[in-house]
């Protein structure tokens, strides 16, 4: 049994009163998406939960069957592993911004003139050693970096050093926990006792003092490299400081194929999907022309995700370009892009016994931003109990059979109906 | 954005014979709520779990967006806060009855004869001072009074001394947890381990020690107070012991403004419902003329929510008399008052962006009493996914766009559509 699961990335919205109320979804023309559904089965999904607005990937780690509030705790995890660093669960993971600071330490530019080419600067800086922790820092794309720390007794616990506005200095990172004498009262009720509290804020603190130590270090080497030097001289902005947020412990996922007895693959152009995934233990393919936007090369994507139903049992294909035509506030970009994926799908109709189509959240035009309204969802596959929904839409799908679910509850119920359901109980 | 939050306290029924099995809300004539229902988005709504009939104080916990296993121990706290005493998290707080006891103990009238005036017998008692935890104790309304404890080390795991009959004599508080040695074969599984068990049990005992002692202290100052002495002389009985149940631990509740980022108000007349509100950091508006009962004043409930409007994102405001007809049985002053208040939210249609019309629980005019059928909720405004749901109605808003939610999940979806979601994940 093969299962093309296709998440459409933000392309649930509301109704639009510029088009008589009705949604991009509403609007637009997806034969392939409605005979899908007439086939299938339908319902509405809470990624995480009623009124949560989900993030990218809070959203894929509940899409992919994992509880997000048991496994995240940060976006910086999930960024490295998209950038292709080897994660340890347990491993504290940053996302880095190289960024320009004057002699008072002042941030002039978040992103240091949006530099390309850091390599020679990561390599300096990864070269920093301090007692505690392993550091791992590697560029990733533009003016972006990642920065892992490994080693025993640390904690994702801590405040980000990026003040996230210029004309202000980095900020001094400090653990998140309060000290537990002042901390008692105004918390009766503290998870684990005390005790655990105390070793929680014991490794808060060390891991502050290191990632404190860490950042100046690598502005005293940043600001006298030679790549630095010529770009001062040529009056660019230099890449001297390196700016910390979206701390996150590394989880421990069981891997995919382990928890649901499948092997399963992910074609997505977005770093943060194929970082979910890569920590799910999924096969991530790499498709050159996937930019993520409207102009994605759907084909590429198409015949990758095609090349992996061979040998993977359930295929993720990630189309990212309905959220960044949301978040530009355009409809009409948006319907297009829905159109041009409907096409796509029509190849995979005789290549997979399951087709699900399925959305991480929705984005209105309206709002230009993730909110918490459920997402349709459909299946369609043999032995599935065909409900009367006759086309795709969010409001058509409220009244199908697969009801009202949770974004974790949608991989079990495909993987069930795959033949391959883990029973609990005997 | 501002939004208005009607709450209609026990206004959801079952079908009734007599009213050709037609539910009051389903007979009455409500223009108002049905044209918010046609634009808006409906569903049915759990407020604590299936087949959980709700208090009063845990569906306004849960309707707050707070999870009432989490936050509620006892009905003590928000009684305390719905009566003005100032509590701090930690604090244990009973609901108190002035009654009248014999020279042998045995109570012969829980209520004192409904006294009145109970101030200067609350006076003498608030003097009382053991050693250990301080000690607060309120006359309320008539025969009703509030004690509040307050120190280090105590708990809420007690007995009440209340004995719920008459004839029989004030219960010795017990902690309610069994000795550490007995506990352990029974409760193989101990929450937080033995030692916080120990922990508990302590406290539980200390708490029980030093509350037998009140109990005793109040009935020596009580027995011999003028104002009793002068009772027994006109042939009232003497309001001569303190009775205690009720009893619960003040949670720390994250204030609503820093939780969902909005302003609250609170118009109710509910001492009960302001506790909440109170103690969720809401304002809490005194409107004179709200009575609670089916006569209140709801022309100035109106005005007040309306003024409240003005300065606050939220109003919740809260119509109790539907409660009290169920518990009376009357169908009928059930229906006169949903369409009176059916004619009351007229005047909010152009004052507020959304209108949320919701039910904290069923009470059936044939059981009398809270029953945990799920009741129908509303939620009108601009973005919403209206659906067709025509009539606000138990049965007409089953397959309504909202689906099937829990009651901490309604300010959530409010808050997300008002624009302020708050996203989990990045």
């Amino acid at each position: 049994m093969k299962t093309l699961l296709l998440i459409c990335d933000g392309m649930a919205d509301r109704p639009v009163p510029e088009l008589a109320n009705k949604t991009p979804l509403e609007i637009a023309k997806k034969p392939n998406m409605d005979w899908l559904a007439k086939r299938g089965i339908c319902g509405l999904m809470d990624t995480i939960a009623p009124g949560v607005p989900p993030g990218s990937d809070t959203a894929h780690l509940a899409l992919l069957g994992y509880d997000p509030y048991e496994t995240y705790t940060g976006r910086g995890p999930f960024e490295a592993a998209g950038a292709g660093i080897e994660l340890k669960a347990g491993d504290i993971a940053f996302r880095a911004n190289y960024a320009t600071v004057d002699d008072k330490l002042v941030v002039k530019d978040r992103r240091a003139g949006r530099i390309h080419g850091t390599e020679p600067l990561s390599a300096a800086v990864g070269e920093i050693k301090l007692k505690g922790a392993e550091f791992i820092f590697r560029s990733t794309v533009g003016h972006r970096a990642t920065l892992v720390l490994r080693g025993d007794g640390l904690s994702h616990e801590v405040t980000d050093s990026d003040p996230h506005e210029e004309g202000k200095k980095p900020l001094q990172i400090e653990p998140l926990l309060h000290a537990p004498e002042q901390a008692v009262p105004a918390y009766p009720i503290i998870v684990g006792g005390v005790r655990k509290y105390v070793v929680r804020r014991r490794r808060a603190a060390k891991t502050a003092r290191l990632l404190n130590d860490f950042s100046r270090k690598a502005y005293e080497i940043l600001k006298t490299h030679p790549l630095n030097r010529e770009r001062v001289k040529k009056g660019h902005p230099p890449a001297n400081y390196i700016l910390l947020r979206g701390g996150g412990i590394v989880p421990h996922l069981k891997p995919f194929h382990e928890r649901f007895g499948i092997k399963g693959a992910c074609v997505a152009a977005a770093a943060l999907v194929k970082g979910v995934c890569r920590l799910a233990g999924m096969t991530v393919v790499d498709v050159p022309g996937a930019t993520g936007g409207v102009d994605t090369d759907l084909d590429a994507k198409a015949k990758a995700a095609l090349r992996a139903l061979e040998t993977h049992d359930l295929v993720l294909l990630h189309v990212k370009g309905f959220d960044e035509a949301s978040h530009d506030g355009n409809a009409r970009a948006k319907i297009g892009l829905i159109e041009r994926t409907d096409a796509m799908l029509n190849q995979f109709i005789d290549m997979a016994d399951f087709i699900a189509v399925a959305i991480d959240h929705t984005t209105p035009v309206s709002v230009r931003q993730h909110t918490s309204d459920p997402v349709p969802i459909l299946i369609s596959g043999p032995g599935v109990r065909a409900d009367d929904v006759r086309t795709y839409g969010e409001r058509s799908v409220a009244k199908g059979g697969l009801g009202w679910i949770r974004g974790k509850n949608l991989i079990p119920i495909i993987v069930d109906l795959m033949g391959k359901g883990i029973k609990f109980g005997a």
